[in-house]
């Protein structure tokens, strides 16, 4: 059985899983989620309800940054982008920023609590994530700015000429006041 | 809540999932499985636990038929496929074939016992599924030949054009004496 492998960084529970992707003639076949493995290696068992999919026609679209109030699974099935992550839980690392740029071979799970965000790197890039609440129409979560001056992402290509939605050109700067508190179990 | 809406097919338990896929200046957003709304359509509450991404870099890759102990939830993230299915359980609809042509705005509930392949029309078409068991190495499931003469599946690309994996040339006819029979619960 061959393990994906895990790697911490400074964003408490936010992980990097390299999968084992394998490419033959046809193109290539991988586990992009298995429960077993990925407890083996240490992820929570988060019991995903729903799985999504944003298709990304032009280099350059980015979206976020949103905090949804769910823990996310997430990766590429086709393309690359540069993912960033901002830590807007209350606590010590409030404001603690991540980046990283992905292919098909790795994935990212995103702690409640944690802002996400990508840039698309590739024309033609297919975004899929996993999820363990239900979405629901009317829904609100906290969102930050994707140029937020105390975030800081070092976006590959410049915001001015990114694509982005009208809704995430309208998300507030961070402000510890609104920092999200521990769910409550 | 926009409800995906569900066709049956001859095939007793496969059936095809109409999905609510958003297109936006950015490409698209769609919910590609869903609990609550899947339950709602009326689909088992099959319970994945484990996510399948085969990528095909070429049109004409053509995968399959493979028969798997599990039940499979199949979709696209990108790209387009025909996709080919054929009922390998013991009973009345043994050998009853299905085809449909899927775009990223459909997915298909395969019931375990029923064979799974697909012919890729599009270079850089993404195929994404779930299933309710865990693969192992060396699992052997029933496959069945693609040109098989009784099923006589008609692909829109000559078998002697496609690209083909080298196990996948080398399955067995239909025999009713291999059908498999119901899952003891
Ligand atoms: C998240 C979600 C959205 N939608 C609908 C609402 C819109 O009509 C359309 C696109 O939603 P947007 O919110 O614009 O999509 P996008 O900006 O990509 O953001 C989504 O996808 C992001 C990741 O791609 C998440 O981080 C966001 O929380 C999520 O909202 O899909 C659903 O039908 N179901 C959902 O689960
Ligand atoms: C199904 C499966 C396969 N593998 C490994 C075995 C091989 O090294 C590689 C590709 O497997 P293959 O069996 O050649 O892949 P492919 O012909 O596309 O068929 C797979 O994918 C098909 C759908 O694409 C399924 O219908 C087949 O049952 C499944 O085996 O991935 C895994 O590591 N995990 C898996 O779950």
């Amino acid at each position: 059985m061959t393990l994906p492998s895990l790697e911490t960084t400074p964003i408490p529970g936010l992980v990097v899983v390299r999968l084992d992707r394998r490419d033959d003639d046809r193109g290539f076949f991988k586990e992009n989620w298995q429960r077993e493995k990925m407890l083996a290696i240490g992820l929570p068992d988060f019991g995903p309800v729903q799985n999504n999919v944003s298709f990304n026609a032009s280099r350059g679209v980015t979206r976020g940054i949103h905090t949804e109030p769910w823990d996310k699974f997430i990766s590429l099935a086709t393309g690359r982008i540069f993912g960033a992550w901002v830590d807007m839980r209350e606590g010590e690392t409030f404001g603690t920023t991540f980046t990283l740029e992905m292919d098909t071979s790795v994935a990212v799970f995103v702690p409640r609590g944690v802002g996400n965000s990508y840039q698309v790197l590739e024309d033609g890039t297919a975004y899929t994530y996993l999820v363990n609440e239900h979405w629901r129409p009317g829904i609100a979560y906290p969102a930050l700015a994707l140029e937020d001056p105390s975030a800081a992402i070092d976006w590959p290509i410049p915001l001015s000429e990114a694509i982005i939605s009208e809704k995430d050109q309208n998300n507030p700067a961070l402000d510890p006041a609104t920092a999200i508190a521990p769910k409550k179990t």
